[in-house]
């Protein structure tokens, strides 16, 4: 039976649940699609994640590579294939957790970095599984700066084939996913030498281990790389490379070969090499992003509706802690930025794929402005979201911090997403460097991307709001963010300036201005997602309750950015003081306003209880219970420890001297 | 072989490292006595934490206890007793990775709370270890808010005992450490029961496992309460009484008695009972907060110096990532802040000693003060710790993230102390409550503690500052602590008022100000930090390089509170957006100069490898091979996975629609 403490929230929605999940899959069709899906993964026990809390890193491997190879049999039994509308939502139904993710994109590199021919051969051979691939690229020593890998591929012209070698510990291969333990082959990332000349880093397939019995090829070291925050489940791996040979056909060559002569062809924009990396950055953002962020959210608004302490009205019975203003104030603006990045994601998803049919047609000029945006985007919501789990962790208390509460491992999870696929603070700077490069090109009046035009445009000087309710109009504070993001750029760039025309050296000049640079790239992705959010809005209908729920929602966000960040909005008097206290009492009445839809908000995430996995987020918060219940399983319970016999049976029975 | 990149950093210390740590442990006798401790625990290889990234929970019990009793065996044969000079060493040598310490705070609760006679029976018992203790007070239903707990003891006039019961799930005492597998004793809360009256929560000394074959008593349910992000070697318990008898004389009784004949007698101050935790939060600062973060700062700034990435000077060496200013901005503010908590802390115990000196004498007019302060520098000093771990953790790239870094463990630890001993939001809010007091007497001229008598001074308007030179004067950045603080406390007051004049009750009022006296707690404790940390330096000898480095770490640590939170100091025009051009200049100048004195600096906390456990933090610098060694040891390499047999293979050789 469902908690009345929850029950009674969904009575008193403002809009109907159903619609809004149906809005968000984008129709109603999809809706049930997706929830088919879901049953079909749910109801077959190879898939539940029952005892998940409980395993080993051994054990999590196991059971994730059982489930992936599992999941190819339950796709061709249902008839889903990976070109079929299920599939974007298989990797939903089974919360990621199986291997062969690097598989993937050990297929995507090669579809989108080979040529045809190789992408004949290899692609087949991959969808069916006869070999298992991954996608070595980082190495012990080298991260986010790709022309430092070590790794180096020698063309033999005698024998047409490249030798691919470690040649010291920092050149090791460390991290790649289902390359500890699972993978025959893997994309190698490696400097290419023809006639000791380097030509830079260029993709290789390289066969590393036995199709017939696993074990390791002549040349191959290779194991995993131990244990992580999260991740159990996949076995990241290292590699090193003694004198491997691979034949002139295994350097992907769709941008550029190595012809048997030993000559260099360059075909396209050398940037394409980077270009995987790109989609991987922006397709990761829905997955282990924004469905994470809206989990936690699922997790602790529920608990917080569920959960009393202390009272707010002496001699009344104690309140949801969800009434309480610090309560809403640390989980609603997480709610909000969960559609925030769920509306972005759509953005960046439609950008992607105009960018991606243009390269098709070989014409390069989208990708700086899909580079800086694919690149600041991954970086701002990844660590806005990192934050958000967190709040959310903390503020369901310590039992947040149980693993059974489901928090932990979504946040650990989610942190490495700050890291992977480029280092948050890297990639801040690569989009400044475009938003620099652009404001320069826009004060001169060259022509710049659609998405910086606004750095051209004249800005009032002051916030023309006159009292509280003006700042719950969107174009007072889209004006806001948009004027903070071109003042940051502008200021930035004339501090560049003013130190290299003093006589700093470039190089130095962009070291001394990186912490102000990269502030300057968030408040552009800020000032973004804010605007679409705002757009998004716009196009909803006004007939339903959802438009004004959503209307809410986007000024929360807004606001809340603005109330966290007042300095760079106080900081030139474009926002008063007087006028920073008005968006404090808009913000922390609409706390109060949001509050009142908090949990049919994030029913319509539509998360299964399964999919939660969390003794405090379950649809019919139920908490203590299933926490006493989960508890009971933990190994921790399941005899005697040998600690007894071993030591406090001895310290009690006052043996301590003898021991 | 030292790392020759980690050497050349040592070669360049503008001060004596072991001048500094000789300062820091409080005279180079100290330093002697803790490197003497220090070295017997790590020689002995049961206190080993070698393979401690590897183990489950279970095995991470299990040594956790043989720690915990070899080392009463260790300090027996060593000499070494509790009132001794070496034991505040030992925590810090075992890494706090041992069993028994809520068996301590069982010692403390009864020392505090017990009356002489109840000292004289239990602490020689629970001394020698012929029981252990726990201290069950949170149960499932209630945390933070004591008064709520459901927990009932009645007394029975006619057996002249008390009956303990657990009337539903919710009052389930769940989390107690050395409870759920070890404790044979634990101290419980309970609403104390008589003639039907209920007097309140009251703690009973109860027994819930057999002295002589560990089974729980009659009426005992109790277990381990499963998985968390972290004290895996913990058993955290939970437990249910079902009519539990305990003689009258196991409430502990020194500030409150029930007679034979059930008459009710207090003695002292009804807060008295909350005694304990305020000494359980200030002890908690060093050990779990400033002690972690040290470390971390260790591990992230040793590796940074180590770590080269990416070319800053075209055609170069690729540099060290510490000469990032991004990097410097991310650790060396947690450094700063490592060195600040460190003096706070020393304010806190001196404070607290003085307190508990009054107490014993039976006057706790010291009370509100020592409990606002352990409140609220208890949340203000383990979020900024954990923010600062965290920072550390992500600064080291994906090698921060994997366990054998060191960081996660110290990560997923240090944020458990923002929830455990009071939730740092409910935390910032008594001492909220405090200072509203406070301010409130200050502006009628009444007398208020010591550590608030500012609250009432007078204040300029503006910051005086000229130039950026200027925000290195002390009195300068003091004082505009002191003024948003002042500020902050001032007007959340008026706000307050405001609302209860235009009839809001006052509990609404309360709630509606929560968001902003949560800012202005933050900002009382930052202020005092700030000027502690000023005063500490004032005191040293102007002789060594010590007392200037300590300068530029102290004008960093506040600059980087103003860097950081602008929009505190900028909202009444304080200081101005010029001036605040000002505060970035200088804060980003003092980067690059603590930069170079940053490894010794970090040196001086003299931490050794065993007690970082860290493959990247070593003294030697060698983090690739120490990884890649370590890695060699993780239970994923040990064996081929079933997972081959079972699912790859098959799989590989096309079996699939057979599986």
């Amino acid at each position: 039976s469902v908690n009345p403490d929850l029950a009674s929230e969904r009575q008193t929605a403002s809009f109907s649940v159903e619609k809004l999940t149906a809005w968000l899959d984008g129709g109603a069709e999809h809706t049930r699609l997706r929830r088919a899906v879901v049953e079909v993964i749910e109801r077959d026990p190879v898939f539940s994640r029952e005892n998940q809390y409980f395993q080993s890193q051994n054990e999590r491997y196991e059971v994730a590579v059982k489930k992936a190879v599992h999941l190819q049999k339950k796709m061709h039994e249902m008839g889903w294939t990976e070109s079929g509308p299920e599939f974007k939502y298989i990797y939903r139904a089974v919360s990621g957790d199986v291997a062969f993710l690097l598989h993937r994109i050990f297929i995507r590199s090669i579809s989108v970095l080979g040529s045809d021919k190789q992408i004949a051969k290899w692609i087949p051979l991959a969808s069916q599984y006869q070999l298992i691939g991954s996608y070595a690229q980082t190495e012990l020593g080298h991260g986010t700066y790709l022309q430092g890998l070590e790794t180096t591929a020698v063309f033999d012209i005698t024998t047409q084939e490249f030798i691919l070698n470690t040649p010291k510990i920092s050149a090791m291969k460390w991290w790649p996913g289902d390359m500890g333990r699972s993978a025959t082959h893997t994309v190698v990332f490696a400097q290419l030498y023809v006639h000791g000349k380097c030509y830079g880093v260029h993709p290789f397939i390289v066969q590393i281990r036995s199709l017939q019995d696993h074990s390791l090829c002549p040349g191959i070291i290779a194991g995993d790389i131990g244990p992580k925050m999260n991740f159990e489940h996949i076995d990241n791996g290292y590699l090193m490379l003694q004198n491997v040979r691979v034949p002139r056909e295994n350097m992907l060559n769709k941008f550029c070969e190595v012809q048997p002569d030993g000559t260099y062809v360059r075909r396209g924009s050398p940037k394409i090499n980077y270009f995987t990396m790109t989609t991987v950055r922006i397709s990761l953002i829905s997955h282990e992003v924004v469905i994470p962020l809206m989990k936690a959210c699922t997790i602790a608004i529920r608990y917080s509706a569920v959960r009393r302490q202390s009272k707010l009205k002496p001699g009344e019975q104690e309140a949801k802690i969800l009434d309480y203003q610090t309560q809403q104030e640390k989980l609603l603006p997480q709610l909000a930025a969960a559609y925030a990045f769920r509306f972005i994601d759509d953005y960046l998803q439609e950008l992607f794929d105009r960018g991606y049919g243009e390269i098709q047609r070989k014409n390069f000029a989208m990708l700086p402005e899909l580079h800086a945006l694919s690149s600041g985007f991954k970086a701002f919501v990844s660590q806005f979201g990192t934050s958000g789990v967190k709040i959310c962790l903390q503020a369901c208390g310590g039992h947040g911090y149980s693993l059974l509460s489901g928090l932990p491992s979504l946040y650990t999870k989610i942190l490495a997403s700050c890291i992977y696929e480029g280092e948050n603070t890297i990639l801040f700077l690569q989009t400044a460097r475009f938003l620099i490069k652009c404001f320069m090109a826009a004060s001169t009046g060259q022509h710049v991307p659609p998405s910086v035009t606004y750095l051209a445009a004249v800005k009032p000087k002051k916030c023309p709001a006159k009292n509280k309710l003006d700042f719950l109009r969107s174009d007072i504070y889209t004006e806001a963010y948009q004027h903070t993001a071109v003042r940051l750029i502008s200021s930035t760039a004339a501090k560049l300036q003013d130190l290299i025309q003093s006589g700093v050296k470039k190089y130095n000049a962009w070291n001394q201005c990186t912490v102000q640079l990269v502030q300057a790239a968030k408040a552009h992705c800020h000032y973004i997602t804010v605007k679409n959010f705002v757009e998004t809005v716009e196009k909803l209908e006004t007939t339903t309750g959802i438009q004004k729920i959503m209307k809410h929602l986007c000024d929360l966000f807004a606001l809340h950015g603005i109330f966290s960040n007042t300095g760079v909005f106080l900081h030139d008097g474009y926002i008063s003081g007087e006028q920073m206290d008005m968006v404090t009492a808009s913000y922390l009445d609409l706390l109060a306003i949001i509050r009142k839809d908090a949990v049919p908000l994030v029913d319509a995430f539509d998360f299964t209880d399964s999919s939660l996995n969390s003794a405090l987020g379950s649809y019919d918060g139920q908490v203590y219970q299933r926490l006493y219940e989960w508890a009971q399983k933990s190994p921790t319970n399941k005899q005697m420890s040998p600690a007894y016999e071993k030591y406090l049976k001895p310290l009690l029975h006052n043996t301590l001297s003898k021991l």
